[in-house]
């Protein structure tokens, strides 16, 4: 196919797959008129939804296969990282709701334990399944069975992508010393997100692919068309019915079926929605495009800047970076932790790496970042994206604890700049600072603020008051402050653009305490030890005994939706920000 | 040799080694005997302070040889972990010093940036040394020569215990396309600190050993033998100095030379000081120890409790476990991202995982924690040891950022528990409570409040009232209760053993905020985001006006020293505490 269809396809076979027992009970000939069926059904779905596209494209011969031969739900079948589990939600039972995924109250994105019961595990993340799968593989199989009773098989689908994660490693080097059964799929694109990196992509791409996976005690099995449905599934049935580790490498291509995903895997990882061309955006520039030129330009200035990314050079947009300075550019693969641990050896040397990473991937990083950056006190920056609240990418994504997990490290320095023109300035003057520094920006796009092509730099720790009121001061912390702005202003209520979360203005704080009634903080970020909290901490060690409140996230994973009804679920949004100030003013007087 | 000596032997020609340019000098024929002095030295000088002990045996030819063949610091010698470094130390600098390793003012326990240019990187986490030196590697390339200037040689010592870490796997698979100069030495012993583990293990014993390495991009050399004097500084020279991506396997034997450490290897990796017999302990047991009483009790009663290390079963005590329940026991190797998803997925097929785990090495999880358990809320239970101050091993290994980090995350049950007994019945409510739960206990000996072999439950969120004075209100977290105790009895002060960080006795403190003038907060923790930030964050919401003031850890790193000189420095000892109260005291009057 060429194009996304935009009527709902005649899928008579697919309309009658309410869960996964009845693909199991389908005649095997009937299996390729599934798959054109789910392949157009999916290509209409997500072209209503927008969502994750060529990884499911790429899947469906084989999703079908196994929904064939294991018995869902008492076998379990782990997807790793789960961009590629649309077709699996729609077999087991999430056909129509598909339309609706990653909506609020739709589907959620990844497979979600909460969501189904043919979702064996809960992903987002990526290169977990082997390691999850293992530990059911030990439970189970400890636990009595009569014997009549069939054991669950344990299935696991990895992409070749989240194989170069050390996690996946970590795993399968444990594995044969456990003694229990486990089918791994190696479902082998030579894609992750980006085109696929390391030396073992290209070991896999050769004839001694089944050697390594033999020596570390799995027998192997491949490759295999994973296209091929008139094979595949008495294949799989073959192998996965026998006792032992099996690593089965299947060959796939992402956007299988639809030429132009086939063309361009990378640009059809994910799709927007379909919609009249009209409508498309003009908003300008994301935070990811600001980094990008912030860090063209910076490079162009100091030949020391080298730039690194987990594979995430589309989602951090390292793109013209990679394309101006490809001997500056490192993707190091899904590999986080060596991406940090990297970054330091290349400040022991004097260069100044910069590593673009996601707030949440960052948790892959924490102890590099503590013990190879922070403790050395290393000349690092951490470009951090997708801060705050990500919306449709749900809980797995969110990036909501950084604050609290990078403010305690002692050597940080700590920015969030609350718009395009501060986030240029903030990346520039952590860049500039000689030791481990971190700025943290959201996903998608910011108030319209645009930075020129100059590279101010802010002073250390210094906030940015917006207005002189009374009675409440309020901190606001990143983009956020657009939110309160104009109910601060109305309300007569103090304003500060905080722009650092460490070093803190301590002399704004302290006058400020000194001259209003209250004190309110607002962050897109978990209330505990967020941002808020620091500044208690300070303010109650200098003796402050008035009130303070803080505004941000409250102690619970917020579900998938628009980031605006996140936002608007934990109150803060517009409406429910200028309430609350209201709240308040009522309190003091 | 089979006794440690007391009195430090003569080494004439270790005596001139003042610097590794000393040892390059050298004829090669002088080395043997340097070998033999520097190994007769280390045994007297690590009997005198203690530390680790095998690990440096077993590399001294290899130091050896690699002074003299490296140009250092010009180059860069990283070696991984650095339980092997003391040979290195002596060798550059830091001979007569080397009797006060570990103790205030003596060398740091690992390599340290800080102490010395002949340390190329700070570790004492495992397997970070090949990412480092590939940034290295990578900055030094890219870094203009004059044509006569030699590039440094950059070269990693890593041990294949630490190779079945990840992140070593992530680094490998990257450094092919970097294209750089770099040497890794496999340093093979068969050991991490317990013996090793894994299926890579056995295949680095095997004939296969090099093709792995080859298909990576590495030429492979060896294995050769890591004693031989004679022959080894040639061959490193030989490798080193080609342009290229080297893998040196070398064999050595840890406790090399001293007939006890050969043959005890997990016994002697590290050693305590040689004193008197009739000082040593009686001091009961330790906190580790009451770990292994309780996972040995409640695993007779729940055959659903499986136990999970990641390559520490001596540091957090489940010998006994697994001696006592041999197919229950999970050693992964130093894989702690694995250990924490293997239990997520034994926690999805209904078994009770147990994750004993260092503070300092759950950061290296951290990502697993709140993806794989926190957020699909299983039932696992974290042992956190070595929680706090950790005295001689120094800042890589304090365990002082536990609360912050985890306290944020949703679904969470925290507890700090103050003594022996508090531990015990702190483990039994954690196991109990059917979701994340994390018990954190220090290293060593607590106050002697001995356990019976009851398994007591404690009410949720309830704090343990052990003082009701006046004005102010001593709430406590953790073992630090009994530093504090004295004086809070002696001034009148009310005093609360909280026991829980995650929930709080929200009803203790809101009851107490109207009773007392001020609240003190204590812990051995970061005051950033730590218990006491959890405090104030709850009272503040409540609308408290008072005094709050957080005792804890300032916002720096804490050098190696005794824990008593740590919490000296810290103001966190008996005599400050007291005075801290009195002057808060004094305030208010």
């Amino acid at each position: 196919m060429t194009e996304l269809p935009r009527q709902r396809p005649s899928t008579p076979l697919l309309d009658q797959i309410d869960q996964p027992a009845a693909v199991r009970q389908l005649p095997a000939s009937d299996l390729p008129l599934l798959a054109d069926q789910l392949r157009r059904y999916l290509l209409w779905s997500v072209s209503q939804s927008g969502g994750h596209f060529g990884a499911g494209l790429g899947v469906i011969e084989l999703t079908i296969a196994l929904h064939h031969v294991l018995n869902l739900p008492h076998d379990q079948l782990i997807w790793d990282v789960g961009h590629q589990a649309y077709p699996h939600k729609v077999l087991s039972g999430r056909r129509d709701a598909l339309v609706q995924i990653r909506q609020a109250e739709g589907p959620a994105p990844f497979p979600s334990r909460d969501e189904s019961p043919y979702d064996a595990f809960g992903v987002g993340h990526s290169s977990t399944s082997i390691s999850a799968g293992l530990g059911m593989a030990i439970a189970f199989g400890r636990q009595t069975v009569r014997p009549e009773e069939i054991p669950p098989r344990v299935v696991c689908v990895i992409g070749d992508g989240a194989f170069t994660a050390g996690m996946a490693f970590e795993a399968i080097n444990h594995a044969a010393q456990t003694g229990v059964d486990l089918t791994v799929i190696l479902n082998d694109n030579d894609m992750s997100i980006s085109p696929n990196v390391g030396s073992l992509a290209t070991y896999l791409d050769s004839s001694h692919a089944g050697e390594l996976f033999t020596a570390l005690g799995f027998s192997y099995h491949g490759p295999l068309d994973g296209h091929d449905l008139t094979h595949l599934p008495q294949q799989l049935d073959n192998i996965i019915h026998q006792p032992g580790l099996h690593l089965i490498h299947v060959l796939t291509r992402k956007g299988k079926g639809f030429t132009p995903a086939e063309a361009d895997p990378v640009g059809f990882h994910a799709i927007a929605k379909l919609e009249p061309a009209s409508t498309t955006d003009a908003k300008g520039p994301k935070y990811s495009r600001i980094f990008s030129d912030w860090i063209c330009t910076m490079a162009a200035q100091d030949q020391r800047l080298l730039a690194i990314t987990p594979a995430m050079r589309e989602g951090s947009d390292l793109i013209a970076f990679s394309q101006q300075f490809p001997e500056r550019y490192f993707d190091v693969g899904i590999a986080e932790q060596h991406a940090v641990t990297l970054a330091a050896g290349m400040a022991c040397a004097s260069a100044k790496p910069v590593v673009a990473i996601y707030s949440t991937f960052l948790q892959r990083a924490y102890d590099q970042l503590i013990h190879d950056v922070a403790i050395q006190n290393l000349d690092v920056l951490f470009a951090i994206d997708r801060a705050g609240l990500v919306g449709e990418d749900g809980p797995t994504h969110a990036g909501v604890y950084d604050i609290s997990f990078l403010r305690c490290i002692p050597n940080m320095l700590l920015l969030c700049p609350s718009d395009e023109a501060e986030t240029r300035a903030a990346l520039t003057t952590a860049y500039h600072y000689p030791g481990p520094a971190a700025v943290r920006y959201p996903r998608g796009h910011g108030p319209g603020n645009l930075p020129d092509h100059s590279l101010p730099q802010l002073p250390l720790g210094k906030a940015r008051t917006l207005y002189h009121g009374q009675r409440i001061a309020v901190l606001a912390f990143g983009p956020i402050l657009h939110d309160i702005k104009e109910a601060a202003l109305e309300l007569n209520c103090s304003l500060a653009d905080m722009r650092f979360v460490k070093p803190l203005d301590a002399e704004l704080l302290e006058r400020w305490m000194q001259t209003h009634e209250q004190i309110v903080t607002i962050e897109e970020h978990a209330i505990a030890g967020g941002a808020g909290s620091a500044v208690a901490e300070h303010l109650l060690n200098k003796g402050y005994m008035g009130r303070i409140t803080h505004l941000g996230i409250e102690d619970r994973y917020i579900p998938h939706g628009s980031a605006e009804q996140q936002r608007q679920w934990c109150s803060l949004d517009r409406i429910s920000l200028k309430r609350r100030l209201e709240a308040l003013l009522a309190i003091s007087e």
